[in-house]
């Protein structure tokens, strides 16, 4: 993956036009999402003339697509034959349990991506140039696409989530869900513990999609919506346990340690609260994908990153929060971040 | 390079993040060029601070962007401090012989990305949604663009071409040079040989370009400049080569024969046809960076591929010429096809 930083092999520019080529890659993979060309592929028989049929599309469009994807290896070619890998099986065709086909539309989304075409103002400002405080501007409707598409890639992680969660803890319980999205982490919650009620709270039309959520896995009676920001509504509780997933992030350090101060207010004592984050190690350049979600952070918000398990600690100590524990979950790119009021 | 059609490790989904979050790099480093970090990076000492001064960047912006490039092995990162990488001090300092910096503002240019904002509309029609034929429209000043940054790029190559086209040729010679661009491959074979007369072909702002740099390597006086449409103008000769670099790939088959057939007028007989060309093997999908390139001629033309050698061979044949072999350029994603009229 870094071959700049390797001295094997003759020094050659391949580095340097892969990555001025790179934005290619994901055209490509949001079109193909798009044409529904996973759909062909898991279909066969996998030539470019059925693909091209089933997609309403150009036989010379298809074909370049296709190579480009075996090329990149989302799909492979053998005689002239595209077939799913295991990454487009698992992940793209639509008809598969674990599709994430629907996450191209949140990380696709132009106006997210806006801030990449002037990338070297961003740079310069040191902050994101979309309007007022970017991604987290109250009401960002951004957040319901987010409810809508991401949740085929943070399920997963729900069910770890909920047991560090969950550990030791029987009985009736309260959880609020700051920052709910989807409400996946919370009705996982519901779900596991038969007596637990679970509080969403976030926007009100994304709080819409959570509670269709809550209907699906049957836990509705047990989920209560708290609609708006969560620096400004009173949060009510105490509760034994609050869930703060992909949220820290957005803010700079100040704001974490206020916001989890006011968390640390509406626990009972003893209460839990947990992040779920992308952490990268103390070094920021490692590992690659918790690291560089740094970049979204810098392109997106004002003052937001994607913070160290120190960095994380040090705000939980200073809102008084003790007995700080990171629990990475395996195979995945986040952690969970867990402290005790 | 391939990890999904890799049956190794956990299959996990970091292909599809990685594939759609790939546009940061591209943005990334054109942003660290345009900032001027591999300036600052290579006089040291290398700490936030004092490349944020150089770039007249924030702190914030600068230490995530380099970040940035140190996961994508473009930097190395030791003790909070950046320096260069092999790659970087080579192709990304403006004060190395052998930087390739200018390139970004050509791979970069907006008005190229454009079509991979809607890159389905473009896979459905099968060609370029840039106005008329793209980029081969007459005068399009993109050509301007090229001419003035790729040179760096390209001049690796233009040792290996000469010889190529040179061999057991000596003594007075008149040369073609088909879509000039900087000049660079017909000026080399002005410098190889000193008897060589070589005429450039291209839009007249593009020549002035060429012309520029003949000045520079002091064969001016044997450099002639042929403004205009290669598929319009009257080549003269007869020649004893000509020159056909990065050209053929812009347009179809039956053009490419057409105009091979009228290079093969204007040579005197046994004289050489060189295309210097990305020629992926026969499957389409492999050396990654030729076959990637067919995808830049979906988004750019009406109708251009990478080709491969059986199709430009058919290409050549049908054109009338014979003796047609291939020269892989050592190092390069390039390959030199000769065929003799």
């Amino acid at each position: 993956m870094h071959p700049g930083n390797q001295a094997e092999g003759p020094l050659t520019p391949g580095l340097v036009f892969e990555m001025l080529q790179a934005h290619q890659r994901t055209a490509a993979l949001k079109a193909a999402i798009d044409l529904d060309v996973f759909t062909a592929v898991g279909d066969g028989p996998g030539d470019v003339a059925s693909i091209a049929r089933h997609c309403s599309a150009s036989e010379r469009g298809i074909r370049i697509l296709c190579d480009f994807l075996a090329i990149y290896g989302v799909l492979v070619k053998e005689n002239g034959h595209y077939r799913h890998s295991p990454t487009s099986a698992a992940f793209l065709d639509p008809r598969s349990p674990s599709s994430l086909a629907s996450i191209a539309q949140f990380l696709g989304n132009p106006a997210m991506h806006e801030p990449y075409l002037h990338l070297a103002d961003v740079v310069r400002a040191g902050r994101t140039t979309l309007p007022g405080d970017g991604s987290v501007e109250p009401e960002n409707p951004v957040w319901v696409q987010f409810a809508e598409t991401m949740a085929p890639m943070m399920a997963p992680m729900a069910a770890p989530l909920g047991a560090v969660v969950l550990e030791g803890h029987n009985g009736p319980m309260r959880v609020l869900d700051i920052a709910a999205g989807h409400g996946l982490f919370g009705i996982e919650i519901a779900k596991q513990n038969p007596q637990a009620h679970v509080t969403g709270l976030d926007w009100a039309p994304v709080l819409r999609v959570a509670l269709d959520n809550a209907r699906k896995a049957g836990v509705h009676e047990r989920y209560n919506m708290l609609p708006g920001s969560a620096f400004e509504v009173d949060f009510g509780g105490p509760y034994d346990a609050v869930l703060l997933t992909n949220f820290l992030h957005h803010f700079d350090k100040q704001t974490c340690v206020g916001l989890l101060t006011k968390v640390r207010g509406a626990l009972r004592p003893g209460g839990r609260a947990a992040t779920l984050e992308f952490v990268p190690n103390e070094d920021r350049i490692s590992p690659p994908m918790p690291a560089a979600f740094s970049m979204t952070m810098l392109t997106s918000t004002a003052a937001g990153d994607a913070y160290t398990l120190s960095e994380l600690t040090g705000m939980y100590n200073e809102a008084g929060f003790g007995g700080i524990k990171a629990y990475p979950i395996p195979m995945s790119p986040h952690t969970v971040v867990m402290g005790h009021a």
